[in-house]
């Protein structure tokens, strides 16, 4: 079966972490948002469509009777199925609660840009994105970072241990949009995260990612979750 | 085996959604931040230990030799073990989907009046939660309340079908926050949203949550995650 997956067309966005797993896992897809004739309006008729398990908003996946929404929730099916995350219960709860953490980091990025309202232009929100930025750039990288190195070095190389999951997909792909986002910062903390960073090196270095990240299918970081403003950036 | 259950003592927080689902349950656990003795200091100590699954923040949930944190993964272990969700691969995700909507939910929640750094009080960052919460409660509250109410039309009465799961303690947690907070919003939306509000009454008059909801183990509502600041409600 092929799955059928939709996501807004134009941004990697939450669905990249989606799209990184079934491409590191092999496991054929449709990327609907992006097929010919294909616009955002179909991706909003097909999200109100009667189906059982409607979702609140994409990324989503169609598997046959089943329509999944929400990433980690996505990610904990397909790392169930396709064998991308451990098999055994406590190893799946685990690089769920990565994931997870993973996630409320990304939602503190995205708001570090609209931290008054998603539906405003960066520039109607300036004044408060920039106090944010300083908070998140202080406080809050350090805070996760610190996190996740000390769980590499007490579990690595890989987040649960031996093997990669999807988990150390998704946080190659958060420290890339770090980089992108606030390169000044991330040059300073850099220094003092280097297993994550030897993370995301070895992420980035996957045989099984190589065609993928090569292609156009992965879309340029722009105006999506991670965005380089110069002035929200800092040492 | 009795769960040992850490959170921040003095606020609901986001140890409620577990708490719930814990009474609601019967499932024996200890509340260590709450015990003679224990304070703030104690839950920070025990979050720097030594092992395999550190949690970044409460609330956490210890079962014997796992450490399982983020609340929709403690969730997730809860219903699995315990029947607090369906026990069909498809009714998990599905239930485990809507957990993760209402984190989202809460998180915009909290952030109305904490838009700038969680590290400030309130009165530091009232200028800017002024304007999110404009936002809040003409956007985003109706958005995902619209959500709640079409899946409850289409597969109620409880959110997975015939049975209460987890997922539907929550929303009515999720709503009882609402409701202390932005009692003058949630008066108008109540109206158009019958289904959610039923949802909120009936597990508030669930047979097994009666001796915990009269108990003073339920805190009150407070300086948490939903706070009432009249400036910030409306009609």
């Amino acid at each position: 079966m092929r799955y059928e997956f939709w996501y807004w067309n134009g941004i990697p966005g939450r669905g990249e972490f989606v799209r990184l797993a079934l491409e590191a896992g092999g496991i054929p897809y449709r990327e609907c948002a992006r097929e010919p004739g294909i616009d955002t309006s179909d991706l909003v008729a097909d999200m109100a469509a009667d189906r059982d398990c409607p979702p609140f908003a994409p990324p989503y996946l169609v598997a046959g009777d089943l329509t999944i929404s929400q990433t980690a929730n996505i990610l904990l099916f397909l790392g169930e199925r396709h064998g991308l995350a451990p098999s055994d219960p406590a190893g799946r709860l685990w690089v769920n609660q990565i994931q997870l953490t993973i996630a409320d980091m990304v939602a503190e990025a995205h708001d570090v840009h609209h931290p008054i309202a998603p539906g405003l232009y960066y520039d109607e929100q300036k004044t408060e994105a920039l106090r944010r930025a300083g908070d998140f750039r202080g406080q809050r990288i350090p805070k996760f970072l610190d996190y996740f190195e000390r769980v590499l070095a007490r579990r690595g190389p890989w987040i649960a241990g031996d093997r990669q999951s999807y988990a150390d997909l998704s946080l190659y792909h958060l420290v890339d949009g770090l980089l992108y986002a606030f390169p000044r910062r991330m040059a300073t903390l850099a220094r003092s995260h280097p297993g994550v960073m030897d993370l995301h090196a070895r992420v980035a270095g996957l045989p099984e990612l190589q065609a993928y990240l090569g292609s156009g299918r992965r879309l340029p970081w722009g105006d999506g979750i991670f965005r380089h403003y110069p002035e929200l950036d800092a040492e």
